[in-house]
């Protein structure tokens, strides 16, 4: 292996300071975490921190990305490969209940939603973030259909915005009440496939 | 009128502490607001404040009460008196259009769960706010069937608890993307109603 470019090496840099970001504001809040404190405990200066990230919210919002992509990859891989409607059901279940609430996660999203709410930008970043989201999930329930032979009986996406709602407002109060179900979730999900034709 | 007793003056200071705490937490936000801030803006003493709630979390909590009853009295007068199944989930709508989401309530509660998760009991006290309010949702759902002559097709319980739910996460994404619409939200209490039976 040769030695690696400037581009590459900024690359790697911006890499190692979102996972250091993710694990701080996750162990002890978005708030309670300085860009300093970032550069230090990822053994880089300041300087590296501002050439990769003029704000504290840009780093926010690459990590709440780095998040979306992990939660939506394990998703994927929990309902795929399941071949019967109850099955991935089943598999969704298991999946909401280990992720829906989950205290860090969800603390973390509402927390940078709060207190970016009267910085400029920043609702329009996440606002085009909820549309992102919420067209991963109508396109994630349109390929289980897909593969189910089912034809669903609403538009995708309106389901996509019950189900990512939904999931929201359990999972917010699942982080100060663990003992709230996640079986309503399920039960739409449930009512949306079982409304669905056979193809 | 003779002059007040000590007690009546005692919850006439609570009072308009709950009340300026009120304000000052919508415009200004609950961490960005100190308990001398209150006092000052009320016209008391620090003293007064400390001898009605002995943290701010409690000042909190008082101030999430008042909110929740305030919102639940104006959801129970926009539904009451319409005669019809139809006529209600429209006026549903508008309320869910008007409150759902609304900026300060919103940003006020996720921050104030957000703010207080490590604070030993505050989770036990917000628990036991979520299950008196799902109550409350489930018997204003009870009260309608029996108004409307319907049977319901599920438990109260479980559709308060979707209800609540599905409103809380269109409440924090409408809070930075106004324009997601709550039209899932009046979609579901349709389903709702219109999957119960005549009685």
């Amino acid at each position: 292996m040769g030695r690696i470019t400037r581009k590459e090496s900024h690359a790697q840099t911006r890499e190692r300071l979102i996972q250091t970001a993710h694990r701080l504001f996750l162990s002890d809040g978005y708030n309670a975490t300085s860009l300093d404190k970032v550069a230090t405990e990822a053994g880089f200066s300041k300087g590296a921190v501002y050439s990769n990230f003029s704000t504290k919210h840009e780093l926010g919002l690459a990590v709440l990305d780095v998040i979306h992509q992990e939660r939506a990859l394990s998703l994927t891989r929990a309902v795929e490969g399941v071949e019967t409607v109850e099955g991935r059901i089943d598999a969704f279940a298991a999946w909401a209940e280990a992720n829906i609430g989950d205290v860090g996660w969800t603390a973390l999203e509402v927390e940078f939603a709060t207190s970016t709410r009267r910085v400029p930008g920043v609702s329009q970043q996440l606002a085009s973030r909820r549309r992102e989201l919420t067209a991963a999930v109508a396109e994630l329930i349109e390929q289980q259909a897909t593969e189910l032979g089912l034809t669903l009986p609403a538009p995708a996406e309106e389901a996509a915005v019950q189900l990512l709602s939904l999931g929201i407002g359990l999972g917010v109060q699942r982080a100060f009440d663990p003992d709230l179900s996640v079986a309503s979730l399920v039960d739409l999900l449930r009512s949306l496939l079982e409304g669905a034709d056979r193809a």
